[in-house]
C-alpha cells in the first residue's frame, strides 16, 4: 500500500513535494490543501484533488503524512501544533533560535493526538545538522564549519526589494573560496562573518531612481548586509529575466580536527551540497521523513521528533536487510 | 559516571581507541585484552591494566562497552559473536559481502546475552555508508558513486609483499581526478574500474632480485592489480622508511541526480574523507559508537545494530536538548 502524503501550501516547496511524491514508488500525493480559492490553484497533477484547508479535518483517515509547506516567520509556529494533533506531519522550520520553543508546542501537539510530528526537515536544518553532529562526536578535538552559497537568499532578496526605488532584485551569498581552502587545510583558522562570505546584489531600479543611495542603503542595512562585504550590480528587466530567474543554493559543512600522540594526525572531513533548486531538493528531503514519519507512527511511536532522532534506515524504501545487503 | 571502554586487541587500531577514549570526557579506558602475554604488551597508558583474553568473563560487570580490534578476516567472525553474549560490543567488519551473515550470527548472541552489538562500524562500511542512505533515499532518480584514496591499501600492501624478492611495499589507492570531475558535474558518467582508481606501489626489493618479474606478478595479479592501471616504483629501504610510513586514507561518496519538470534540475551531494591516520580515525568513529551503544543498552534494547539503525543524536555527549539548542 502506498503512503499517502498531503501537502499544505502550493509555492516554490509544495511544488517540489508533488515532484518529489511522484519520484517515490511507494507514495501517493492525495490532496493538496490550500488557504486560498482551490478553484484558482493550478496544479499540475489533474487528478489530485485540490481542498481548502477549512476541509483539512475531514481527512483525517485519508493522509498518512502531511507535508506543511508554509514559512517559518508566521506560517509554521501556528500550522505544525495545529496539524500534529490530527496528523503525522513534517515541516522546514528553519529559524535556528526559536527550534527550542517550537520543538516543544509541537511535541505537546503531538503527544495528545498520538501522531509523529518531525520538525526542522531540510538541508541547513537537516542534512548540515546530520554531518555536524557525528563530525563533533567523532573529532571531538576540532572545529565545525558551515559555509552557504553560491546561492540565492530569499530573505536577503527580499530586504534589498524594500528599498525604495528598487523594481527586482535578487541576493547571492558566496562563500569565500580561500575562507575554505584554509579550513580544508586543516588549520582550524579563526575566521570572521566578513571573511567566511561576501553577498552579491543584483538589481533593477525604478526609471529615474537614485542609484547610488539605493546602493548604500543595501550596504550599510544592518544585520543583512553591513557585516559583509556587499557588491551591487544595477541591471535592466530583460538581463535579469534571463539570467537570475532560478534558485540555485548549496553549502559546505566542514569539520578539521585531530587525533594521535600530541594531535599529530590531522582529518578533515566534509560534506557539500550543489543545487540546482533549493526548494526542489528541500522538498525532496522533505518527502524522504515523510516515510520515516509512516514508518514511526506505524511502529506506535509520538511526540517531535528531529533528524537526529531518527535513524536513516528509516528514510529508504528499502528492507534494512536489503540495505545492510547492499548499500552498508 | 563515565562509559567504562575495554580494547580487546591492541594493534593500530587498538591504540588508536586509546587515544580517542582519552579525548572523550565522558569516558575512561577501564582494561586492555590480549591475546599475547600481558607482560609483553607495552601500552601507552601505564594506568590501565592489560589483561589476558582468557580472563575477560571475569571483567563482565566491570566494562560498559567492550571494542574489538581484531581483523574481519578470521578474528571478528568468531569474537564478536562470543563476545557480545557477555558485553555490549562494537567491531569494525569491513567484508561487505559478508555483513548479512555475520549481522545474523552476532544479533542471535547478542539476544541470547540481553547486549547490544553495534557491526560494521568506521568510515566505509561506517560514515560511507549513512552517506549513501540518506543520498539514495532523498535523490531516487540519481547515481551514487563511492571513490577511495588517495590511500594505503593494507591488503594490496599485504599482496605485494607476499612476492618473491619484495622486501617490503606498500600500495596506494589513487582516485582518478578527471573520473570525479565528471560525477560533480552531474552527468552521471558510467565509469569501469579502471576508470575510477589506479594503484601505486612503492617497493623495496632484495638485493639481486629480478625487478622485472616482480613488477609484472604486480601488475597482473588476478583481484588485486589486472583491473587497474599499475605503476610500480622500486625505492631503496632508507626512502621507504623516511616517505611511506604512515597510514593515510581518504575517499569521497557522490550522489548526483535531478528533480522537476523532466529532471531538468541537477544536485550534487558529496562527502568526503582526507584522514591523516586510517586507524586512528577508525577507531575515534568506534568509540562514538560505543557512546550510542552504552545509551542504547541503557535504554533496554537488545541485538545487532548497524550505523544506518542508530539515530545520530546518540553519538554526542551532547543531550538531545543541547543538539537541538545549539548544533540543529
Amino acid at each position: 500500500m502506498s503512503i499517502r502524503i498531503g501537502i499544505l501550501g502550493y509555492g516554490n516547496l509544495g511544488r517540489g513535494v508533488e515532484y518529489a511524491t511522484e519520484a517515490c514508488e511507494d507514495m501517493e500525493l492525495a490532496a493538496v490543501f490550500t488557504r486560498r480559492n482551490p478553484s484558482s490553484l493550478n496544479i499540475r497533477r489533474k487528478d489530485v484533488p485540490v481542498v481548502s484547508v477549512n476541509d483539512i479535518e475531514t481527512w483525517k483517515d485519508k493522509i498518512d503524512v502531511l507535508i506543511l509547506c508554509g514559512g517559518s516567520a508566521t506560517d509554521l509556529p501556528v500550522q505544525t501544533p495545529q496539524y500534529a494533533k490530527i496528523f503525522n506531519v513534517i515541516d522546514s522550520f528553519d529559524t535556528h533560535a526559536r527550534i527550542p520553543e517550537h520543538f516543544a508546542a509541537v511535541d505537546a501537539a503531538a503527544k495528545t493526538g498520538g501522531k509523529v510530528a518531525v520538525i526542522s526537515v531540510g538541508w541547513d536544518p537537516g542534512l548540515f545538522s546530520l554531518n555536524r553532529a557525528y563530525a563533533s562526536a567523532i573529532l571531538p578535538d576540532g572545529k565545525d564549519y558551515t559555509f552557504w552559497g553560491r546561492g540565492v537568499s530569499q530573505g536577503h532578496s527580499d530586504a534589498v526589494r524594500r528599498i525604495e526605488g528598487v523594481k527586482n532584485a535578487k541576493q547571492y551569498t558566496v562563500p569565500v573560496e580561500s575562507a575554505l581552502d584554509a579550513v580544508r587545510s586543516g588549520k582550524n583558522p579563526s575566521l570572521t562573518t566578513r571573511e567566511k562570505h561576501t553577498r552579491e546584489c543584483f538589481v533593477v531600479a525604478e526609471e529615474g531612481a537614485d542609484k547610488a543611495r539605493i546602493e548604500r542603503e543595501i550596504v550599510t542595512m544592518p544585520n543583512y548586509f553591513a557585516d559583509y562585504d556587499t557588491t551591487v550590480h544595477f541591471i535592466d528587466e530583460k538581463e535579469f529575466n534571463e539570467k537570475h530567474g532560478g534558485l540555485a543554493h548549496g553549502g559546505f559543512v566542514i569539520r578539521s580536527g585531530s587525533t594521535g600522540d600530541k594531535g599529530t594526525h590531522k582529518h578533515v572531513m566534509e560534506f557539500s551540497l550543489k543545487l540546482d533548486s533549493n526548494p526542489e531538493f528541500t522538498a525532496s528531503v522533505l518527502v524522504a521523513y515523510a516515510r520515516a514519519a509512516y514508518r514511526m507512527a506505524a511502529e506506535g511511536q509520538k511526540g517531535a521528533k528531529t533528524v537526529l532522532d531518527i535513524p536513516l534506515a528509516y528514510l529508504s524504501p528499502k528492507t534494512a536487510e536489503e540495505l545492510r545487503a547492499s548499500l552498508l
